[in-house]
């Protein structure tokens, strides 16, 4: 089998700094912390350089040295990545942010960001000889971890709130997946699917529960650094609801500094949440390091509605450490910003990005923004997948 | 303004050759027949290279040279293209195609490849000072023209059956479009739109009566080719509603083969419709030139239920030229490779992309596509566009 010459060293804890074998199965810390994959950051600087990656496939393997998957054979590909950074030069004009940029998420297998997390830890978890996965999901991730766990020949459990997009349950079971619903939120599936594991031995794929999903998550903040020529943004918002997204982008923007690819102030990272599921809000307005769970949570944005990440305390050590803020915004504002940026732009994002430009206009607003900032507004999916969003009145004409 | 360095000299009808300016404004020829755009071959041949594309952006834009609009400045883009082309093994293995492929155009703004034509289309239309287009559809292809249409600041008027996927409603309502709805078929649709350029002056862009939503199709050829390298497919298989894809396809070949960059017999095209809609099919199998209105036509792959093609010489033109063929499947054949293709690659594919993979087994048992042959399909779209396509029966659990 070909290497991938990935650089990926062993895991560790965050929290406690204990390592772990990357050849072996591994979950949470005993400590209960996620753990992160290291790489050889100092040999890799002698072998990576901007123009590397330049000449290689569009897609995220063209970073396969800083992914964790050793041979090229393991390697599960929908050609997932290098989706499009677009300026909007409309919206920009609108919102008094010259140089407004999106992130498109929605252009990418599945039509939502997790195809990324779902390629890089499907890939792995079949180096690894996982034979069947199992997750709770608010409807893309169990997508797109179905989706290409089918690609891999491995098999999917999902478990997923009656609530979830529809279009997701049809993903899950074309794809062969074995699909169950609850009446309730994410966090009863989380239950339900932690008996099951101890009972039948599955690979645990929730979020944060295997240490790969971030890796794939990574290259969105690889990508935002190639696509801005190596010059990176001032500003990034992100929408927030497991996380995973920003601890990515900043692990991403964190090791392409250590590897001398970029240099400079990070961007500022902005988690982005509704204000009926706003406990990263919470959180940084009150100081603090962890988060405490949302009760009653509630907000049209149904991805970031999370009450309580497991990965709370590296979102917010993100945000801290890039002088970052978090923000949360109503639904009301979302639905306006999901028209807007489809009637300037074009860009008919999900109700979660359309958060992020709702965010971005009162941050500039309030002045946090300045008008010369260059902001990245990362999309984390395609509107086409949330039919039920926004409601129209259409005319009826006859025929003649 | 930067020129693109187009090629693009002007317009001539395929069918009696008369010949148009590029500069100006134009529909169908005199004679009734679609006008095609014509470029400077002989020209391009001393500048264009294999290598010439290489770096580009991963998007369609990089082929401007081969694309109608002059000036840079002109481009509508929210990053089309360069969509991945993928092996299927183990749905190859399935159908004894060894070397079968799969280009994905759910992987694109608005999750189908109307996305091409629209991008190419706006821009020209921009170029040449268009204030509002106006179009029938099945809808995918509206609402990529109203999408394109918000980019640029061009009106929107389109009208649609109420039969069409109806998250092709929001995507028109959001991005601002004038949407109207009729109880029929397409052909109702149209006959509304004819009858409203004549009274308002609006840009006709319903299907090939513009010259170049074609030439945005045509890099589906383009990309297939340089994504080969350079080394063509045997055999192309694509679903035929209106077949702008199977014309534009067919003449990025011939024009690739003009300038030098392939060689060889080009692939046998093959034009995929629904048993229940099958005009081509028919004309091919009577060796006509031209297809018959198809009575009562109905299909689950709703965007091909087209029953009689403006285009539809030109389609049969290709199959001839290339040793092709025409294959009808049926609707039960659809439903079954829909989740044959999901279930064994993850492809979750819109149904019409659906039909082809059926059609490729058939012609595989049917000897007409060889074991050996190098084989792409061409699916069309998301299957995530489509949540009533599948029905799935899912069971509850309790929580725990």
């Amino acid at each position: 089998m070909a290497s991938t010459n990935s650089f990926a060293s062993h895991l560790y804890c965050p929290k406690c700094g204990k390592t772990f074998d990357l050849h072996e199965i591994h979950h949470l810390c005993d400590c209960g912390s996620p753990l992160l994959v290291a790489y050889d950051l100092e040999k890799a600087r002698d072998v990576l350089h901007r123009d590397t990656f330049s000449g290689r496939p569009a897609n995220l393997w063209r970073y396969k040295e800083l992914l964790p998957v050793l041979n090229d054979d393991n390697i599960v590909t929908l050609g997932e990545g290098l989706t499009p950074l677009l300026h909007l030069k409309r919206a920009g004009l609108q919102s008094d942010i010259k140089n407004l940029y999106l992130k498109d998420e929605g252009v990418i297998p599945t039509g939502t960001f997790k195809a990324r997390g779902a390629a890089v830890g499907i890939s792995k978890a079949k180096e690894l000889g996982v034979g069947t996965i199992t997750m709770p999901t608010n409807g893309n991730a169990g997508a797109a971890w179905s989706i290409y766990g089918a690609k891999a020949g491995i098999k999917s459990v999902i478990v997923m709130p009656e609530d979830a997009p529809s279009i997701t349950r049809n993903e899950c079971a074309a794809a062969g997946a074995d699909l169950f619903l609850v009446k309730g939120l994410i966090s009863d599936c989380g239950k339900i699917v932690a008996a099951s594991i101890k009972e039948h031995g599955w690979y645990d794929a929730s979020t944060l529960k295997e240490p790969y999903r971030i890796e794939g998550k990574k290259t969105m903040g690889l990508e935002i650094a190639e696509q801005s020529d190596w010059n990176l943004p001032d500003v990034i918002l992100y929408p927030t609801g497991g996380g995973v997204g920003i601890i990515g982008i900043y692990k991403a923007l964190t090791e392409l500094k250590e590897l001398g690819l970029v240099s400079g102030p990070l961007p500022r990272l902005v988690a982005v949440q509704a204000e009926g599921c706003s406990p990263i809000v919470k959180a940084y307005q009150e100081g603090r390091q962890e988060s405490e769970f949302f009760a009653d949570s509630q907000t049209v944005a149904f991805g970031i509605n999370v009450p309580k990440a497991l990965g709370d305390f590296l979102v917010l050590d993100a945000i801290y450490k890039t002088g970052g803020t978090a923000k949360a915004v109503s639904d009301a504002d979302i639905l306006a910003a999901l028209r807007e940026l489809a009637s300037l732009e074009g860009n008919f994002v999900c109700p979660e990005g359309a958060a992020i430009y709702a965010a971005a206009k009162q941050l500039r607003q309030e002045g946090w923004i300045k008008a010369d900032d260059r902001v990245v507004l990362l999309n984390t999916g395609a509107g086409i997948k949330y039919p039920d969003t926004l409601q129209f009145d259409v005319p009826y004409l006859e025929k003649i």
